[in-house]
């Protein structure tokens, strides 16, 4: 059993590389832009500049075959199962990034911050309750 | 380009039918089990009772080729964007929900309240930052 995920667009970012993101959404990372795939953009309707939304991200680079993780990366900490945790690495990688939308163009928005790697593939948005 | 996802559990609800299906977490959802596949469990260690976690869900009974939807379900609403929109229907039906981890069992959870459905997949599970 499983289900087709398609990319509605694409993250386009100067973090070009896994160490360059910051570990968490409110550590310096920074803006960058939502490029939305032209047969989804009519979804994108009713979003304003100011709005704070939930980017869902498909971690490409990520792990699936990791159950447990040291948390942040650091070996001392204990190992914690990966639903404990906001690792990339975990058998479906669904990024969430709340972030804010700051500018709005022909088929992109600018938001941020967001931690996620240039050529991210994005497969939902949706607004913050 | 697709990915694919799998199901790492299924919430166990007495919300049989989507018309049994509150429009909104708040609005009087009850609290369901999400049970979760064997190969799995290990990937919950670290979670307490008393946790803030989001449940993402795939929302298999959503239709896939809606962008644009009446808000609620109210003809009264303008037309808006699925993604400026909690809507089911969506080209990926992912489902967020924020609830709270009341028990936890042997290979499951009780995590409340939530809007799913019974037989609904679970693709992910995170803390709430």
């Amino acid at each position: 059993m499983s289900y087709s995920l398609y990319p509605i667009g694409y993250i386009r970012s100067t973090l070009q590389t896994l160490s360059d993101a910051p570990r968490q959404g409110g550590e310096g990372a920074p803006d960058a832009w939502l490029q939305v795939e032209g047969q989804f953009v009519v979804g994108l309707r009713g979003i304003s500049v100011g709005d704070e939304i939930i980017v869902v991200t498909w971690l490409h680079r990520a792990k699936r075959d990791v159950l447990q993780v040291h948390p942040r990366g650091d070996t001392q900490n204990p190992l914690a199962g990966v639903f404990a945790t906001r690792s990339p690495h975990r058998p479906n990688p669904l990024g969430l990034h709340r972030v804010t939308v700051r500018e709005i163009a022909e088929g992109r928005m600018r938001v941020g911050p967001i931690e996620a790697i240039d050529g991210t593939p994005v497969v939902d948005v949706k607004p913050v309750l």
